[in-house]
């Protein structure tokens, strides 16, 4: 039975997570990802969130370059060039081995849950990895330059420059949380529910859009804890800190409990942030920088922490 | 307009197509080939006769291999392999890439025949190399150990073992010829038809099976000649011997024309089978091994000379 169930976007959901799957037994703890990135790409099925956190719990990511696999080599996308053909996602040889094998069994008509559960055990993964729903939802950016774009669009191919002024989720009105993720929000073992160090607005807010997740976490009997992604008011990566001043939020620590608001319950911040007074909120600080699995177990430990504390257990 | 309209499969219609090609300008030509051996792998389109056929025309095919690209690399597939994916079909790294611009082009809608042409453009290829049809049209194998099998399935993962006692062309009613066929087909300046020397029931019948494509041929004002696919009652490479029993044909280059019958005016046959005589047909013997692209040419120069005795010209 589900004992904690994270929510995570990708790089620094996948290095939180990474700890949380050394402290919790494979069958304590869902890692519910986000899916609102994933995209047809070359006529395949992209879905970067899982993968990056499939790869970093089997311990083959690139660490240096944030996404994909160590040691990857790029003859499929060199040969694409070469064609003229669209190089700007860079789709590595050992990669698309992924995709490729998940086209396969998404032809052959197996649910993304059942898939990504595949995976994870084809890397090696022993925790439940599940995607936040099987059914389609779509991040678009609404941006101040060229209007509204599709997420990897935005993200990948314009290198995230774009000024986000909206975002919004097609297809989540009419998406279903996925199994894995209803069935850990409904369990009676249910002690924490993390939120990771992830893009609160653009890989956080698309799970939360799943009708029936912000409901059942505003239900909540288990405490909801956070990670600040936002360190100093800068990202640890990515483009949180524009996307949170586009949407306007305060590009920080204090602007990223405020953005979750009443979901909160307890929030672990960067030692750079300490001071920070949240009413009605358990602040912890800690260093939450996780360059490598020793730092994520302590950062999973601190939050786990938390949750216990608040809980009163 | 097109003068000469070769009908092709795999390696041996790629052979002589690219002898054609040498001796006839790019306007002149038109390479009309089998699309029956098509299938969806690992979610994409694979097109295995036009590839053979754009990438010999390119000079970039692995002659000792007998499909793909010279100087392969098999990155993906290993990657697949580790992952416990299905390997059967061999895509190379570079061979994915044609693959990918294939499917990122059906996704934007654009035809096949379209996309072969882009695809030649890309690889350096100015003849024209058209599908037999935009529509889906897929060879079904009938065998004596497993009843119905999808082509590959019998060719490839099976490697050709199954006894063959039926053919059918699923789809083949509803097709209808590619434009740049159809277009050949009732072009006035059209000289020559040649079959090349593919698999007679297994690559050149699903061409043939296309609504119209036989017809055009039986009321035809060009000569139609054909090179023998069977040497000395072999085939040069592939199960066409073996099929034409199969399906109670004679394994030899006389069954072949037995076989095409009354479309036949002309029939280029290696001198192994030097003696031949088919009344009513104009036979001629040659080295027909294609070996290198000087062979080819001396082939092509063979079948278009005996196509112009024909004519009278």
């Amino acid at each position: 039975m589900t004992r904690v169930l994270a929510l995570a976007g990708g790089v620094g959901g996948a290095r939180l997570a990474r700890g949380l799957a050394r402290l919790l037994a494979p069958g304590e703890l869902l890692i519910a990802v986000n899916t609102g990135d994933d995209f047809r790409h070359l006529g395949l099925h992209i879905a970067p969130d899982l993968d990056t956190v499939t790869y970093t719990l089997a311990g083959l990511e690139d660490p240096r370059r944030g996404w994909g696999l160590a040691g990857e080599t790029w003859s499929v996308m060199e040969a694409l060039e070469a064609l003229g053909g669209e190089t700007w996602f860079r789709l590595g040889d050992h990669d698309l081995a992924t995709h490729l094998e998940r086209a396969r069994r998404l032809e052959a008509g197996e649910t993304p849950s059942r898939i990504a559960a595949a995976l994870a055990r084809r890397f090696g993964v022993a925790h439940c990895i599940a995607p936040m729903s099987d059914d389609p939802v779509r991040t678009v950016v609404d941006t101040a330059e060229h209007g509204r774009l599709a997420f990897q669009d935005y993200f990948v191919r314009r290198a995230a420059r774009p000024r986000v002024r909206g975002v919004a989720f097609e297809g989540a009105a009419r998406a279903r949380a996925a199994p894995a993720l209803a069935e850990a929000l409904a369990s009676p073992a249910l002690e924490a529910i993390v939120i990771c160090p992830s893009n609160p607005p653009l890989s956080i807010a698309p799970i939360l859009s799943v009708p029936g997740v912000r409901e059942a976490l505003g239900r909540r009997r288990a405490p909801v804890a956070a990670v600040s992604p936002i360190i100093a008011g800068k990202a640890v990566k990515g483009p949180a800190a524009a996307v949170m001043r586009g949407l306007g939020h305060e590009a920080s620590a204090r602007g990223v409990a405020e953005y979750y608001g009443d979901l909160l319950d307890g929030f672990v911040i960067d030692r750079a942030d300490a001071g920070l007074r949240l009413p009605g909120k358990a602040v912890v600080e800690a260093d939450t920088i996780m360059r490598d699995a020793d730092a994520s177990v302590r950062v999973a430990e601190t939050v786990l922490a938390l949750a216990r504390r608040i809980s009163g257990s």
